[in-house]
């Protein structure tokens, strides 16, 4: 109800304030007697952790996660799987200069507008550092999804005015993580290096889009009214911080489209319907057809700048707000474990929701 | 679970396929004590309803709703409302040619799929009449949240390649009523019903983008993590049928500006913080901040057009199919107020959540 | 979240006050495919109804349920299933008697409380009438529990003091049918015919306690901690109206038992590990053991009688209050197809949730 | 849907085996800005721990709780609260007597039935370890239901066969605490400390009963159909290990009466209306109605006893089991602050559900 979990039968649910002691979660639902790779899970964590190149923040966070229950011997027990990552950049540094002032476009005033009350330290649970547990979850639920034969792969499409001219139909996750910014053209990729090196010189950011394709997943999945496989992905993505756009297949160019243009005519292949377009992006009246599921997912630039801007603080007066510490320019590379993460955990999610309509 | 219900404390559950005897549903959690006006909801019924002009089909549902419980004397009881709405046009029409035809870019192949059985009289469960009993809750929630002095007005932003210019910055609900596909300008107006007379003549169909602003919303609604208010907004225009993207404030074209062109600095006005620009759409963190909610919903062309396609039958064979029958040529206009029904329901959701969080 | 349904896979809600224009709910989740026999819908309905015998209340409500959605030519289609059962005794009695007074041990104080509003006539929502939706859907859960060779049957076990000695290992449904109390004991049976003629002379009711058994279920049935298969059972049966009281195997009685008394010893038979005794009642940990499920429920006498009782009004005066019209002196045995209704409903569930687990 | 959550807005989710590295939970929807004493959660703890007397266990198991997240200088900031509590007694003892071998009556058998793997270590996941976490929850919800003036106490009400004439009206916390085994009364203590000590001699085990009050809480709280207030706090009960009966107000003894004998008559008092008799337990029609709410539960006998008992392996072979290792023969008093705080949540979370309802 508060919102701190997600999916129905695979379900994640965090806690963790940035600064406090510790981040976790507990994932509910996950099917026993599955063998999981732990050093994986954690491979995966330092995909997303700041400080990977001198393009992102220079913080040290190393993010090691811990298994409390639900594997043993490296298998699922099916029952629920608690885990724990340590803060370690706790020390009590001096966040008086924000305590009163609310950032702008922060969270700051809307939590204090709905708890009367929050952890300033470092955003405190309004922080992206949450997203690490759903890099574990989604860890998890990628390694589940490989034993089907499904990948989920995402790469940056866009770095603020920067974009990719021709996307490849099926990403190449070497590829990908080769480029600095995880972007699979080695030509984008210098451009991309380029405004981001000249935006950190600015003291300003960019926001960006993230690409994500999902393989392999079989037609049949998802549940066809509210719960629509891209409504769930959608929504998904859409709880990442800093999202505020999403669009599968064709999306919103799509619209532009007659109906004759846009319809994926169905043919058959290797003795399965197949569409000879995929306009669709895999998903018909919200279930699987069996065809790439891919979608784009729209990051805003990051809020935090060292530009003094005009803000308000607590008690309602007027004044000015300048960032200090590392903070990164651009955080859409970082963002692109997360996006695979989300993606695999309500894919896994919907997998599961299907078998639970047999009888 | 099976994905039928929307909503967390005012949920919204809805049964019926399109050629059933009827379709209906039951909001529970809705709460007690509140004067409903029973003509307003059938009116916003009607603005669904199809053959409202001659742009679109031409079919005559008389979709009149009736309610059988959760209402007495016009209040409502905090029990549960049933309401049903018969199917008017559920007479024994001939469906052989669609029986075992897979039509292109609808729910056909993938209900078979996931289900191994369908109704394929008109679409079954995968038909847009769904949406109706959408409305019905959607009219309620309108209704509860204007007792607080919020507004949901959605309009036609773009129709085909026909976009509106310049966008009301607060949207006049006589004003988009005013026009035969709801688009706040009457010049853009004649245009878009131009393309599609000009598409209804070729036997094709268009697509098109919604656009929606929530006013009045104070400071301090939606959960923070997964649940963040556009995340659920989201979902919620996501699972809506043809909706292929969704993006809130400054959405996919913000991530080509810089923080500081992006940030909304905070200043005070009328003694309350509020900030100069909207880039957020009214959301920070996932809460409200107090300023206008928008947001942008895209609709794919619509999959019934009267050309030939190429197909598949059931049972794997290669075929021809072309549609028959009368079905609009672009529903954009009519799903005006199944979004403001869906942002409704989720706007209302939320404020009820916030309640529960109360102590 | 406002209670009106139940389950989690296999979900009902329900909808309706006891003389609006009618009651109805949704099943939402039911398997794809399944064949189901509606005829004997009706007939579960129809063992539920008042008026069966002289011994219930002479009211003729003929309750027919109709469906209008997500079963086609008898197959159940995956979607939901709507269905309505008209109130035809709504006519407009005089209920100023009752409008402004609290009936002892009914719900109308209650329901103010916490409503602020009810609807008096006949008890509304409070009213023991929203049963009959259940027995719809349990009926359902009956038919598809069988087709795995899984049966569901009670028999009242005891009415005011009456109780049967002997109560059958196993219970056979036309000995429970052709007792008018549904009591398998013929001799007991007349004696509780004898208590009820008595009572209803006097003007005063009795309760009871409804026996359950569910045979044919296989082990590894039900979730371990909080949603054990048992407390599950518990909620649905304490959820149906006037019960008091809950126990699964040896219940009550089982605590003056030593440990070495009471622990079901494993034994091998039919090459299956089974137990010698079943003081469990069929559950170990919260999951079925594969033995039958047998447990009690225990029903309050009926609030309604035809003495005078002292209560208050509305405004917080003392009054008297003597009920009017026709009642029941005692609803147990109408309560046996609700108690099995409501085993069938979680049974299924339980056994959907295992299927969602599997991967 | 894997069990392992308890709530709807006050949301206890556990995890843990019973020798993992650790058990520990997340309480999510818990309002913000409440002062909490930690001090005060970890002395409930203790009231649980084995090992307080000579009637109890001997293992020192020292559960010390530590709080990751949601508090922040004692006051709750209304995000979720991580806790942790590390296993101490984890040492790599010796399971190879029980890692084939199903012990009566536990749930070996079931769990490997379910999930095809289980820790066997201590029972794993099935152990009673697990409820040290919903005492830390109910802690919380005990100290905010305090702020309102509502306390939740629980009793023993019976051992084996000895069973305590006169229950207070209302239990008195000392006097209960007094007693070695949470008996209000000495002489009943006495004689149950009598057969405890006796059974433990003999290596067998008891059961009993716990009897719970709720005082202080208004009218008008629960959901009136299938969540009623005691449907959930059985289900809550029956939740908690070894439990097999729940019984509210009169329960399975108030069967015996009539209506006439059984009723609450309302009467004005303190100009507020009460009854002038409490056989209901404080709930009419599911919701609260301002009395004392008082009901059972009924605990089996401890599984775990020292004698020789015939069983099968996992093989499917016939064998003999004999327990080892320190376990209380009667676990009954310890059970009372489980008890306690799974009425705390149950009565909590209806409570903010009833604020949910509020608009």
């Amino acid at each position: 109800m508060a919102g701190n979990s997600f999916g129905k039968i695979f379900v994640l649910t965090t806690y963790g304030e940035s600064h406090g002691t510790a981040i976790g979660g507990i994932i509910d639902g996950c099917p026993a007697g599955i063998q999981l790779d732990l050093e994986e899970i954690q491979k995966e964590l330092d995909r997303r952790k700041p400080g990977q190149s001198n393009l992102t923040t220079q913080r040290k966070e190393s993010d090691r996660v811990t298994f409390h229950s639900g594997i043993l011997d490296g298998l699922t027990l099916g029952t629920p799987i608690g885990f724990l990552i340590p803060n370690k950049d706790q020390r009590s540094k001096d966040y008086s200069n924000i305590e009163n002032v609310y950032r702008p476009s922060h969270a700051d005033y809307t939590y204090d507008k709905k708890y009367g009350i929050r952890d300033v330290r470092g955003g405190g649970r309004s922080s992206a550092r949450e997203t690490a547990c759903r890099v574990v979850a989604g860890a998890i639920a990628k390694q589940i999804l490989a034993t089907r034969g499904i990948s989920v792969i995402a790469c940056v499409r866009a770095i603020g005015q920067i974009e990719i001219n021709d996307l490849p139909v099926k990403l190449d996750v070497e590829q990908v993580e080769a480029s600095a910014v995880r972007c699979p053209d080695p030509e984008t990729t210098n451009k991309m290096v380029e405004v981001i090196m000249q935006v950190k010189k600015e003291g300003d950011s960019l926001g960006g889009v993230v690409h994500c394709q999902v393989d392999g997943l079989p037609a049949g999945i998802g549940e066809p009214v509210f719960d629509k496989l891209h409504a769930d992905l959608g929504k998904a993505m859409l709880s990442i911080n800093a999202v505020k756009g999403f669009q599968i297949g064709s999306g919103f160019e799509g619209v532009k489209l007659k109906g004759s243009e846009h319809n994926d005519e169905f043919v058959m292949e290797d003795g399965e319907p197949t569409t000879k377009t995929n306009k669709a992006g895999g998903v018909l009246g919200g279930i699987s057809n069996g065809e790439q599921i891919y979608f784009d997912v729209a990051f805003k630039p990051t809020a935090t700048i060292y530009k003094k801007q005009q803000t308000v603080t607590k008690d309602n007066k007027e004044t000015e707000f300048q960032a200090e510490g590392r903070h990164d320019p651009c955080v859409v590379p970082r963002a692109v474990p997360i996006v695979e993460s989300m993606a695999a955990i309500t894919i896994l999610d919907a997998m599961l929701r299907k078998e639970s309509n047999q009888f």
